[in-house]
């Protein structure tokens, strides 16, 4: 896992314009919000599902850079104070408070932009028409019937009572489809899977994108600020509807057990190629940061 | 161009997620944001291209509708209250004021994504990679190094002056990148070009892309509000550097001119075919709103 963190460190730094380029303040401050944190769960997912498919590592982080550059942006824009009103991300002032609300603005909406523009630029699959796939892929996880539609909902159930079957729904959206796009374009990097191959990686993804966003209601319930490097607490402050509020603590664990478990059984009709995925599993749900 | 203007509103409206299809309220925030109003100077641009390479206008209105919408998103951003703080576009409330900050902030992320999307999941040229070469157009036109940069280098310019140079800097980013691609884009969806129209099409691009911003400058200082349905003296009020206050309004207006013979030479090489291209520079110039 550290090595790919390191790797995808400096991929980012790599593929992200340099700080004295012009305009050398908004490359500055998109660099401060991509690089130097972040779990890089995206990434990871990424890596190990291109084991299922022995995809090389030089297309693996240009692919899961994209990803990931989709999700450094949606944290720069939720942390805006129209959205959830953050001022600490990663352990450091949010890009709005280190900056000002204008170039985060501008940083959110360039991130996002290069996240396409390396999925097209570099060549990440054999045929240029699964390459276009992919874009299609996380355009359709990041847009309105994806994370950006999760965030609206969330917004709007602020304050809310939300049943489980709606918060589900919620966090599909919100965390899950990004979390899939992550899974199926590092698969996509390699060789072309059978269909009931992806048919279990997208299970397996959807286990772990929900165990993911389970997992963080705990730590965001359980937590410190200082252990997770962003504000604790702040979802049940703010009214969010959490996992942990909607059944309570020890269900909520129970769930992610559930979760880790259906993730593992995705995996079975990947063997051994599977093995990473599943360490992975395993880390999204016992981590504590 | 009322008959293209038409079509482009149809397109929109049938490639724009549906306002009853959940997130609806984000959804409604979009089609709000994207239909109904503007001149649609860059569909027609693609349009206009487009008779370049013999372009299948079910193609170009997919490939037009991406551009507009990228317009239409870096619109409903600068109107934040972060950024111009503008009550009013195309003669209505802007989207943050007829819905709110957060839905705002996302309508915008999610017309950006839904761009992409449209260029990766149509088919707009025979082969996918000329296709590949379109996404990659249009992202580096949006991007840090287009028309984000852009944005940026006006907010630092604000309270400034700059010389005409400088100005001339901003301009290329912030409206000239996405009217390049609006070109480049219509015309790669036919029959591929030579090297040398294409290099034709690149000059009328930043010819008429200038020459738009030029005369815009010069309507937002003699214009009016009912007229412009948009704010209108708001960038002299904001300190913001035009070609009005860089260089008064005669030059301005001789410098308008000066760029329509620039984009009508560079039509010189495509005989008849850019005729079109021809009569949009005249529109881009002498145009009254």
């Amino acid at each position: 896992m550290g090595a790919v963190q390191a790797r995808m460190e400096s991929a980012l730094s790599r593929l992200l314009p340099p700080a004295h380029v012009a305009p050398a303040r908004l490359h500055e401050a998109m660099r401060y919000a991509a690089l130097g944190g972040g779990k890089r769960v995206r990434p990871l997912l990424s890596f190990a599902a291109g084991e299922v498919s022995s995809a090389a590592p030089e297309r693996l982080e240009v692919a899961a850079a994209a990803v990931e550059l989709i999700h450094a942006y949606s944290l720069v824009h939720d942390d805006l104070p129209c959205m959830d009103d953050d001022v600490l991300r990663r352990g450091k002032p949010s890009v709005h408070v280190e900056y000002n609300e204008a170039t985060a603005l501008l940083v959110g909406d360039a991130l996002q932009t290069l996240a396409f523009q390396l999925l097209a630029e570099h060549r990440l699959a054999d045929e240029p028409r699964a390459q276009l796939e992919m874009v299609k892929l996380l355009a359709v996880a990041a847009g309105s019937r994806g994370m950006a539609g999760g965030q609206q909902i969330d917004l709007e159930a602020t304050g809310k009572t939300l049943a489980l079957a709606e918060l589900e729904f919620m966090h599909i959206h919100k965390t899950g489809a990004l979390i899939r796009a992550a899974v199926l374009i590092g698969a996509a990097c390699g060789k072309p899977l059978a269909e009931a191959e992806r048919a279990h990686l997208d299970r397996y993804a959807k286990a772990v994108g929900l165990a993911f966003q389970v997992v963080d209601d705990l730590l965001d319930y359980e937590g410190s600020t200082a252990t997770l490097g962003k504000t604790a607490g702040k979802d049940s402050k703010q009214g969010k509807p959490t996992y942990v509020s909607a059944i309570g603590v020890p269900p909520a664990r129970e769930l992610a057990q559930e979760l880790r478990a259906d993730a593992h059984a995705a995996l079975a009709g990947l063997g051994s190629r599977g093995a990473r995925l599943a360490a992975l599993a395993d880390f999204v749900v016992l981590r504590k940061f």
